[in-house]
């Protein structure tokens, strides 16, 4: 499973970035391989300063030897060998009428002393964050998500959604990071659940990621903004920087286990402010989106 | 002792804000007065878009009531009542050769089911994080500080400087924030200090704070930068937002207990950029600085 696995995401990503590229139509990926001084590296992917994207990473990687004491700690479990692949992907579009977009697919196994697995499971998700809410473009995405996972098990929409608005909960703020999507992990063989159907409902929701975003980006990305759509585009980017650097898990792990660094923080976007007690205007657009980040609500039924 | 030191902060935070404001020579701090739910308040002053500070805050709190129980977890005690008051301050000048400067100076009393003070300690320090090192100005601040410890310990500034390079150390980064100052915390009565002691060192270090900083601001405020500087600074202040909002335990305590987040966030810098890896020049004034950050050095000898 593991290299079926880290073969279906390396392909992914020369889908994604070549995708990307071309509708960027001016910024090329650059390439940096790094190895893992413990075991294993990855393959990290940078866009930048683009016509469309002014900043984003799709970038792979596949680590493997021993279980960090960290991460021991974190699942609970005595000394063990573990791999771990993923794709994790984070695009800052330039226009802040275009949504930024995080996703990530990933696999992990556990071994026993004679290599033998004693566990593995699935994870991942995609979520949407824009700047200013327009509501037929999160009714779009997450109409791609509910297709996806009804053609896997009709529960898993409802109950994946849910995870992500709970998972991407801005505490200290009060709010949601964007307005959700997909967020899954465990995803453990079952009575009623393989792995191969595991990889099969995972691999899915990857083939349809640009069929969620794209038609969004296409659709926003010569709209007209100024210097305050910019600016408050650049206000709610400190929320993601937030976050990220307090709340986000996987940020979290990968810099307090020897990650790296770059590899991890290429989600932090480009240019970022910080205002005090900003406040939008009473029946802005701007207020618009946070009320929506107050209360996350149901884009399809 | 607890109003004597509410009172002092009160009065050194008007005559840094009366100080600061006139160095400024444009922009005005703006005050917000808070309430805190289960006890006590603060006073919140913010100066943005000045002459010479970008953003900053100079404020002060006092709160009181039951000890949250993250803060119980923290201080590992049962349940109790407790006071804290303090004086934060954090200015981010506009212009890339004038070094951002940090400061705090607190109380903490814990007390007994019949209100009988229990346990109380003083903490606080103040460290500097320029863009571009000048080693003089590097001197001139601790030289400060040594000064001012001296008259109290003659092993305070050791030990103190010592414990700043330790706290302000951006792990993920394997660099300092900056080059350092002062950091003391749970200082207690003991045979050797008693409480009017440490009071009298406290206050000694915020009397002087404006001696060790407004020389370098205005040495520097008026040097000529383009935009090299200006990306540089801002690129290094993310590095100061990674550091507060990964690293910092006072502003995570605070993101976490429930205080007023705009004013523990003041702290964050107005304008940040993140670029992918990037890396100064070779033998640059850039890359001189970051060799300063990752092998803190003796200042004063």
């Amino acid at each position: 499973m593991k290299d079926t696995f880290y073969q279906y995401i390396q392909n992914l990503q020369d889908e994604i970035t070549a995708t990307i590229e071309k509708t960027d139509g001016k910024a090329k990926f650059r390439e940096d391989l790094w190895k893992r001084k413990e075991g294993g590296g990855g393959r990290t992917r940078i866009i930048e300063k683009g016509n469309v994207f002014e900043k984003g990473g799709v970038n792979i990687s596949a680590v493997h030897g021993a279980l960090p004491k960290t991460m021991q700690q974190y699942f609970n479990v005595e000394e063990a060998d573990f791999f771990a692949c993923g794709l994790s992907l984070v695009l800052h579009p330039k226009n802040p009428f275009v949504p930024t977009v995080h996703a990530n697919w990933r696999y992990f196994e556990m071994y026993d002393k004679n290599g033998k697995i004693v566990d593995s499971w699935f994870g991942g998700g995609q979520d949407l964050t824009p700047y200013y809410l327009f509501e037929e473009d999160a009714t779009h995405f997450h109409r791609i998500c509910k297709t996806v996972c009804d053609k896997h098990d009709k529960s898993f929409y409802e109950k994946y959604k849910q995870a992500c608005d709970n998972y991407f909960w801005n505490a200290h703020r009060d709010e949601a990071r964007g307005i959700g999507g997909l967020f899954f992990d465990y995803c453990k063989a079952t009575e009623e659940k393989q792995m191969t159907d595991w990889y099969a409902f995972v691999t899915e929701v990857g083939n349809h990621f640009l069929d969620a975003y794209l038609p969004i980006v296409e659709k926003r990305k010569n709209l007209p903004y100024g210097e305050k759509e910019r600016n408050w585009q650049e206000i709610r980017r400190g929320r993601y920087v937030e976050f990220n650097l307090v709340h986000d898990k996987g940020t979290l792990f990968g810099l307090k286990t020897n990650g790296r660094i770059e590899s991890i923080l290429m989600s932090l976007p480009p240019q970022v402010q910080w205002v005090y007690n900003f406040e939008p205007e009473k029946n802005s657009r701007e207020e618009a989106l946070i009320n929506v980040l107050k209360n996350p609500k149901e884009w399809v039924v």
